[in-house]
């Protein structure tokens, strides 16, 4: 048996004061010319280390985030998932061995992008918050479908641990449809939505209000998690 | 980077008559003593095999199972998870090299046991049905760690079209619920039981009843999927 080499590569989803669902991708150049390609942050996997341990390298050498809770969701590892032209020039100029065969294990994270300041190095040379409806179909590799598996995977699940990282820790339930109808790119009926909250465990009723409206105040709720 | 190797472990779980949660495991030889340990079935993958074809070609060849639903659920990549004194010695008969790293990615199935007949074979000198209430806490690596992360995921998705693969084409509420309370390990209210259910697209009523029953025999359900 031949070894094989694995990655980490990472989908970093946010919400800005535009309520849009952006991600967070770097720049790299591909070529001599300064031709560069956008790419989810990811790199190899170093031979001695656990895999979060080394999804949280990657991601802090890439675009300095830190101290962000990474998920696995799914390993992608179509033999030719590296092989395309567009991905080999990069390969070329950043790996001796660039036509061997790469396994990358994925890793989501929802954050509040005003909390975190993305700055670009190692290959990296720019690190980008785009919208997901704006993402262009030619990200390196296979980035555009393991960018959609997240995204699915965030729709399918609901993971209230990922989803309590993008809200302050006291919200109105306001906050949390539209919260929701921006993760699921539909809207939800207030009476429906108010109910099925109500039945979550992990969403706890405090007794304070909002502060600071002009309308009526609504009751703040947290996460128990 | 030194690439690593990678393997794929299946988690087979199973019903039978006596409706109890099992799992398939393989008893492999560990020395020449003819020791031997039991393990989920799992081997290394190929240098240029898909994930999900290299699950089925071992589960295949260590169980001669085929045709089975194969969902990846995590990967497992603990820095030590093979270098265990109980694993190493299996390893030094079975691979050149020991003590290289190995990452495995865990697959999962429910299976109807009823329609398969594990027949052990490649390394494998035996595969079992055991029931996971009596499963040793000594397997092989970690695979006590993969199994319990397996059927905590299936607690935790409650995967429709995994559960579909254990049931008849169409099964009563009460098959259902039954089924439901050995996987959750819970009892459930059947009257709440069934207003959940109700919920659910993809489970439809459909205009027959159960025959050759006693009592009032009862409305039939299947998966839409």
């Amino acid at each position: 048996m031949i070894p094989i080499n694995l990655s980490i590569d990472c989908v970093i989803l946010g919400f800005d004061n535009d309520q849009k669902l952006k991600v967070l991708l770097i720049k790299k150049i591909i070529n001599k010319n300064n031709d560069y390609q956008y790419a989810l942050p990811g790199d190899l996997l170093k031979y001695d280390e656990d895999l979060l341990e080394g999804g949280k390298r990657i991601l802090k050498s890439l675009t300095s985030l830190e101290n962000i809770y990474l998920k696995q969701f799914h390993a992608f590892g179509n033999p030719k998932r590296t092989k395309q032209k567009k991905d080999q020039s990069w390969l070329r100029l950043y790996r001796k061995k660039p036509k061997e065969r790469v396994v990358t294990i994925g890793y989501i994270a929802l954050v509040n992008m005003e909390e975190y300041n993305p700055q670009a190095s190692s290959f990296a040379f720019q690190a980008e918050w785009i919208d997901i409806k704006d993402v262009s179909n030619d990200l390196a590799f296979d980035h555009n479908h393991i960018l959609s598996y997240g995204i699915e995977y965030l729709r399918e699940q609901i993971d209230h641990k990922l989803i309590s990282n993008l809200l302050p820790s006291k919200f109105t339930l306001s906050q949390l449809q539209n919260l929701y109808e921006i993760l699921l790119d539909e809207k939800l009926d207030k009476r429906n939505f108010r109910k099925n909250i109500s039945k979550i465990d992990v969403i706890r009723k405090t007794n304070e209000k909002q502060e600071g409206v002009r309308h009526k105040p609504a009751y703040l709720y947290t996460y128990d998690l």
